[in-house]
């Protein structure tokens, strides 16, 4: 059968959303009573569902709920729970993780791979299809039916950044998303988006387990490099050339230490991995592993506690001009240092209330993550509802109630819920 | 005859908007051309070029292209240039500016009437409304069809606020925006937006003249006080309590002056014009007025000179420090204290590509605002565009390019166009 294109395509594969969308709300239905909620003809909804039970994304079920022979009148249709609809990818520097998505929008597996910091992405993209390879075989997730792949790139860049070819780290920049863009459309035969890692874990805060998305966020990632992302009025922000949320180089004292971006004192230089390394070692206690500094941490070192809390203090100033700018109803802290010690995010909030003074009439929730190392890859997903017009948008003017929040599946095992965490 | 209400009569006046814009993209047209441009029978449209008639929205033509009686069936219709469709009105601390267009976004008049500082709201009322009143005399404009009616707000306001009634100064800025609700609502019989009137500004200076807005704008305005805005993805930013934009309450200098907002070394305490004042003056140049700033800038007295650079390096570092986090296209600076002088605006904005190395590879424009004393009230006309769903959106997903851009009307005395320049 040859697939239809253009205009047709997109009315088909509405239509196709419809169904799976009342199918999410009401579980199991008769082919009757989905025509009576999607309002299609029986004629029309029958091609549907044939493309749908054929590519695999719902089952038929007997009269028991079990999976029945197809094309009795009675029976029921339902979502396939093993139908891997969505994938979000994120490319970090020295891993790949990957979260599949079904059509009930539950996470139905995350895992991760790693490979050597100097990886070009032909390989980075071997291993990320090899992962997904794999985990389908040993968790029973088919992609036969994948509406969209959302994939999360490391540094700056956006849909939005002009393509401005006649810089070489811009080439470099482009050839690797047009890869990326053509490796996983080829191989899922879906659309792919992508944008910037952290800009995506921005959004996974923003929307993670809840029917009410933040529509104002802040997010900062504090980790090998210090990122970050805004939700404003409900839309992440890539900016006018896609550059938004680079906390980390944001000047927190002229005249410090050089940043790798050429100026001096960004938050990184005070509040990255290595910043923190770094400076807690100028201090007298060496300390090269995140489970040493969580140790010294734990066992209050005087000079730990205080690197920590002048990194929050840094990331508080930061965040708090950023909020005087944008009034976000929620501002988050994430990354592995986030995770190490309460103090530095007590700092950063404490700071941000005072630089809020003007407007303490209504203060922001200040907090750390709550997705770790899943965050782009969720945010990912999350960012393939928005973008797909094929797919329900969770930022509508108005909040669409009816759509289920993104969550976990209650099928996934603990070891991969330990899995998702932090690798301590 | 009685105004039909709720869906029925948002669906009339959506009718209505489509035939005005027509008649603003083709000029005069007969019924028939109308009809076949809309989409609408003769039958209704018949019904809906009555009451443009009736209320004055629309004028008839003979052949001669001069105004006609009504009815004959070849006569032209055409948008009456006299009549005022949406008023924009700024209230400031100490005048209110008002300007009105036409229903082709012609800017037909624009006059300010000054109060005392400690005004009430009601009298501040009387004054606006008696200005609209002589200016139409004046100017032979009528208001018997006016669509909007948008109101900037001095200080921090926006429609997104909750509405506390416990904290008593958020109670007295509730009940001035009611009386300007009711006020205004009564007395045009026309929807009523208000929104800050700095954030109007920022509006104005990312639509004006152009029929491609900016999408991505940061706009400061150096004034009495500070205060800002920003358009982020072609939206004007409210924030999640419709506190956004307040960059003058930004801290530059931690350990320096107090400021009114209970904060020491905001942006305000070295940018404002009083803050200006008592610079110089502390340095031995007392200077009183704007004019006198404006002479020993003139005269490059190098103690004025210096009060503007660092004036303009904490800008610059403000600005400079919000667009590595919003990444905006365009940067502007405006007020009184931004036209004294080239040297705050070159300051800030050197020190803008300095904060901006790490994307140095897409700088903003920089620029100093191109209106000044009206810019709220223009960009309160902006905000109509686009709030009212009988208004054409100037920041559609995809703009719209048959939107004719905001300008001057042709027929503006030189007298007027000079009247909305600052005061000198």
């Amino acid at each position: 059968m040859t697939e239809p294109s253009g205009v047709h395509a997109l009315v088909r594969r509405t239509h196709e959303e419809r169904v799976l969308r009342v199918l999410r709300e009401h579980g199991a239905l008769t082919r009757g009573e989905i025509s009576r909620h999607v309002g299609l003809s029986r004629t029309t909804l029958s091609e549907i569902t044939a493309t749908l039970l054929r590519r695999g994304s719902i089952v038929a079920l007997d009269d028991d709920g079990v999976r029945s022979g197809r094309g009795r009148p009675a029976e029921k249709l339902a979502l396939d729970p093993a139908a891997g609809q969505l994938i979000g990818i994120d490319f970090g520097r020295r891993r790949v993780r990957v979260v599949v998505s079904n059509a009930s929008h539950d996470i139905v597996a995350s895992v991760v791979a790693q490979y050597p910091d100097e990886s070009g992405w032909e390989e980075r993209i071997r291993i990320a299809l090899d992962l997904i390879e794999t985990t389908g075989e040993d968790s029973d997730i088919h992609f036969d039916a994948v509406q969209g792949v959302g994939i999360g790139f490391p540094g700056p860049f956006s849909p939005r950044m002009p393509r401005t070819a006649s810089q070489p780290m811009a080439a470099a920049r482009q050839a690797a998303i047009d890869l990326l863009t053509r490796s996983f459309g080829d191989r899922f035969d879906a659309p792919v988006i992508v944008d910037n890692n952290t800009r995506f874990a921005a959004l996974a805060e923003a929307i993670w387990d809840s029917a009410d998305p933040v529509r104002n966020l802040l997010y900062v990632r504090l980790s090998e490099g210090v990122g970050g992302g805004l939700v404003v009025g409900g839309q992440l922000v890539a900016g006018g050339f896609g550059f938004a949320g680079e906390f980390g180089h944001i000047t927190v004292s002229p005249h410090s230490v050089p940043c790798r971006c050429g100026k001096r004192g960004c938050l990184e230089t005070v509040a990255s991995i290595p910043a923190i390394f770094a400076r807690c070692a100028d201090d007298g206690v060496p300390v090269e592993t995140l489970d040493e500094l969580r140790r010294a941490a734990v066992a209050s070192d005087p000079v730990v506690m205080a690197v920590l809390r002048e990194a929050g203090e840094a990331v508080g100033r930061v965040l708090g001009s950023a909020a005087m700018g944008v009034n976000p109803s929620e501002i988050v802290i994430g990354g592995e240092i986030a995770g190490i010690s309460d103090v530095l995010v007590q700092q950063a909030a404490e700071t941000i209330r005072y630089e809020l003074l003007p407007v303490e009439e209504r203060l922001p929730a200040i907090r750390a993550a709550q997705l770790g190392d899943e965050g782009g890859a969720i945010g990912a997903i999350a960012a393939l509802f928005r973008t797909s017009p094929l797919l329900a948008g969770y930022f509508d003017a108005e909040p669409d109630r009816s759509q289920i929040p993104m969550r976990r599946s209650n099928t996934m095992s603990s070891t991969e819920r330990e899995a998702q965490r932090w690798s301590q």
